[in-house]
């Protein structure tokens, strides 16, 4: 087995703040509301190994420490850590392998998102928010049994169809969500999640006006180019 | 009235363990909003001799300390504690009885899952996290009034016929939930609120897509199995 | 105008006693969710004196000292206190005069218990805990203006039919609730939002199984005087 | 370029002091569950010169300090910071310039009142809260793209013909507030986010019972005048 001792110490130094940025990313997942006792999941890809960070299987976040995050390759097979990897490490390193842009991965079963994915339906877009951040609808993948990297597949398989959303809702389980890093993805996980609720209470109200794809466009176009510091 | 004194040192030693556990685990179910004031309560059976360890009654949660918990006998004979047991104390040991490998017992009124109760309706099974943790639909017991063991039977009853379901709803009035010791029956009872929201909110978005018995099985087994730490 | 020093030391010592009491629980408004930015008070009558503490008008939870809490008497007129107050102090006062075994009165707009108000339905009665807590249904009051000692006439005359709620749901307005101090009181406001949410959810599920009235009745004798430390 | 050093100590003071306002008043977004990530700004505008201090653009909430506050003139041109300015700096701007009285500006996308922003309904004036601080219906406004002065004026456009209402929810967008000062802004945006929780549930359980027009404006004429400490 490939040990962290076979890489060089800047390997390592990366190793090392990406554990904290990920354990830390976790607490985010809870204070946002996106997950319950030990649901969820957050990985980021490393610059200069091909390897990633995850978090291990079914400990409660307040185990969480740096520590206690796990080292895999972008097989998913474990390198460094103590602990069993998620069980959507698998996934998380397909999606990382064939999306080269890709360097964090976020999952959740945060409620509305998912119950959305439990109808198969697609997030439609109303809200310009929607237009900011996914450039149009959620879209919902296939379902797929969990263990093996067939969701990573699916998650893969529809996000190449659209191209502009950060995040999937993966029918009948919960939204994955894509970044140029982890703190990324947890910030499309959480947006995910408030465009959920957000529709899916407009939807008991009656009827949603839909906003032109042109101006759709333009708003995805300007949120992706000028929003933020630059 | 038999009292802790009659019980040796190892026995008093793992009552003060467990009177350690059920009073942090009665935080849990704040932190995940299951409770209401002084609704709820959790409790644990012991290894080394036939007690359990539970809240006592009416106190709100702000007051519950290791010594405050109470200890009870299996029939739910008060043994040691310097407040009334809960009223749930008689069905717990009821579950404990005749469930032998049921050492956490946990019921709330949590909002979603109280809510399904009310209706008589059963949670069907639309997620992979409910085929994870419930092995199918969450069940609904039958209507029974509070104080004696009555509920306890009405939980044990349904939970022979449901046996991959940590939890049942009991009719008009909520979840009651088990497992190998009170942080797991904890975590079920958070998973049955967390499942309740889910499919209630996908029930007013339109049909749920049904998962397909076998996938359930498969979902059950892995979880039970591989998920986790090994 | 009558000031605190025409009382005797055991009535300026309950005085500041209540004071704490109130001021405190304006916190557990918060806490349980059923109070936004300056909405909601508390009151406590005290025992030594026909005189009440109640919260002072439009100040921000954060600002809620003991001592900014105000002393009245039970016409509502200031007795102590540098700042006015609350705008329901009138009606407060109503009910402490007109329900002598009444220390404690909550007025919160919780947001599910204010929603049945909006339609002027009460809350059926298909919970145990509503059973419990309020012996059937939560029942709703007239439409009153506020400032005067007109909504406490109607909660007055609303309680006095239905002689088991601690709690009614004012048309238009929101709930008040009443109890033997002012935790009572608050706690009968948290139970208030918690069953309005519960039976909200359960409305949109599909039918409510109605709980026998022979039942309830017995779920309230028993709760009323065996649940909790005697 | 204008800066901060073309204006005397006066502005200069009051600029440091309305930084820690406005910074401080972010957290009570947070608090309110008014917003989500980035999403969400508050600006105030100075009494002693023609400027404003908002949010940068894009940047989390637990970065926020007064240092990072940005201050702009009213054509929403740069003067003092280290950031760029949300990109609502524009729309902020022509409110100022537009309303007078207006001294603070609040957008969100809080859930519910982008609900029905997302159907394009006003609130109707089913609550005596709603009296009380909108004085009716909330009102919506029209959609308009993010980044110009577009969406100020139809903020303006929308706030003349309803001169009680301290809010409107721009269609498929989300609520803009306005105020004295930033935090009457942010109270009423709070309020906003309450009435369209409230009124979204009830219109769940059936028609809502209206208030006469009269009795509305009895309500806001003394909220306006008498409420508060005065």
């Amino acid at each position: 087995m490939v040990s962290l001792n076979d890489f060089g110490p800047e390997v390592r130094a990366e190793v090392k703040q990406v554990r904290e940025v990920v354990a830390s990313l976790h607490e985010q997942l809870i204070k946002w509301n996106l997950v319950v006792w030990t649901a969820g999941n957050v990985s980021q890809r490393l610059h200069f190994a091909d390897l990633m960070v995850i978090k291990p299987s079914g400990l409660r976040y307040e185990s969480l420490t740096p520590e206690s995050m796990v080292v895999c390759d972008l097989n998913g097979e474990l390198v460094d850590g103590q602990a069993s990897p998620s069980s959507d490490t698998k996934s998380h390193a397909y999606i990382y392998r064939n999306m080269p842009d890709v360097y964090g991965v976020v999952h959740t079963h945060s409620t509305y998102a998912t119950a959305w994915a439990a109808t198969g339906q697609e997030i439609p877009c109303g809200l310009t928010m929607m237009g900011d951040e996914f450039g149009g609808s959620v879209p919902v993948g296939p379902f797929r049994l969990i263990g093996s990297e067939a969701i990573g597949e699916g998650v893969v398989d529809t996000l190449k169809k659209y191209p502009h959303s950060p995040a999937v809702l993966m029918q009948n389980h919960g939204p994955f969500a894509i970044g140029c890093d982890a703190e990324a993805a947890v910030k499309a996980a959480a947006m995910t999640e408030e465009v959920a609720h957000t529709m899916w209470a407009a939807c008991q109200l009656g009827d949603i006006i839909p906003i032109a794809q042109d101006d759709i466009d333009k708003l995805n176009e300007r949120y992706q180019n000028v929003y933020g510091q630059h």
